[in-house]
């Protein structure tokens, strides 16, 4: 039997508790929340803790807090030789501070209110400075997901920043495509199709290879006619920008 | 019987003989090509001319060949009064010369030679100057698809346009994703869950909603990490572009 303590009430803390509590080979131990109010009504109240000195030692405690807050969250756990793992992307694991021994459990999506989480479909990125932590950590994210990487926190940087070009610079493009149907009179509805489509496209095929449409065939004409269309000089430059980007590879 | 010709021998032309050689109340007239060696093996071949004075009147023609060809070929038909529609996004409705009818028969997609193609998810984009020609264009597009749009030439431009930024433009995001991955031996698989989830949310959220990320939350120090990160000084542009778009919306 493996022993979490999660430390934290947000969006993330909840989704990891709701799933850890039905596992079978995890007790949840403790969960801290300063605001206890947010947590899981069915939550056994004799394991939610609102101070740093009713915490106990833990096989792995995780840290589902904002990526300012991990320094000092982890120094204030009084306790020594304790596994803390933080859940953050754009944070290194010498974020954690204090006697403990550190560790990144990083899960790499997009989370929305309003959507149901399939952890299953989800890479888990983990990190520890010692292997046998590495282990437990593998053990807890198998629970969750068969995608689990040992990723440092070097590569872990990067996937961060390639996911902001791959998810929220990917949703800009929808929202700007969304604009220019709006101000036509277009239904947006009518681009969703090809929008799943390019998506499963770059499941089989390489994105380089994917790559369709006038700036990749260097049709000047149909660039022109393009850039005569767009009047909002913001949308003329990112559409010139990302033409010359993709001229170039 | 509804008598349907195409011109072109191209992928689209390809796809479409195929599809319509299988229709019920579709009769596949001709099929003009100057190269006839790329037209599917099993098209009966008393229907394959490739002389323009051996076309015979249909009550529609489909034009599938490239933008630049559209002028010409339609001109050359030495027919009168006869329906032509072309295939393209990027050209007027215009485009179609001499004595003819004219239309367009427009489907919204990005075609890969390698992924099987399902008409059924593609939206449809018709225009006629005459109602009972729109009204033929429909009945025929819907042996595709139920997604059946009646588009002007103006609209057309604008979808045409959009279609580019969610598309096009995305998929290059992809392209950087995946060489940023590269670049720090991360193996670009590991986004994929999230270019599909990212994706997916927008069939539900409107992309404003959806948006999430450093630049939305106007996290800078996230945002001064990442350009410490990126040395490519392309990649610095279109990071700082698009991060300020977004705070813009």
């Amino acid at each position: 039997m493996i022993t979490v303590s999660i430390i934290g009430s947000g969006k993330v803390a909840h989704h990891l508790i709701l799933h850890l509590l039905e596992q079978e080979g995890i007790h949840l131990k403790q969960v801290f929340a300063r605001r206890t109010a947010k947590l899981p009504a069915y939550l056994p109240q004799d394991r939610i803790v609102s101070r740093y000195e009713d915490l106990v030692p833990a096989d792995l405690m995780l840290l589902a807090v904002s990526d300012d807050a991990i320094e000092q969250v982890s120094a204030a756990i009084p306790l020594s030789d304790q596994l803390i793992a933080h859940t953050s992307g754009g944070s290194s694991i010498e974020a954690i501070k204090g006697p403990h021994r550190a560790g990144v459990f990083y899960m790499l999506q997009t989370f929305s209110l309003e959507k149901h989480l399939d952890f299953s479909k989800i890479p888990f990125c983990l990190e520890a400075t010692q292997a046998s932590d590495f282990e437990l950590l593998e053990k807890v994210a198998l629970k969750f997901s068969e995608k689990v990487f040992n990723i440092n926190s070097e590569q872990r940087k990067s996937i961060h920043v390639a996911a902001v070009f791959v998810s929220n610079f990917v949703n800009h493009m929808y929202v700007l495509g969304s604009q220019i149907c709006k101000d036509n009179q277009v239904p947006f509805d009518i681009l969703k199709p090809l929008i799943s489509e390019t998506a499963d496209k770059i499941q089989t095929l390489s994105p380089l290879k994917a790559q369709t449409g006038p700036a990749v065939r260097k049709d000047k004409k149909t660039i022109e006619k393009h850039l005569e269309f767009l009047v909002d000089p913001q949308l003329r430059n990112i559409y010139q920008m990302i033409t010359q980007s993709i001229q170039k590879k």
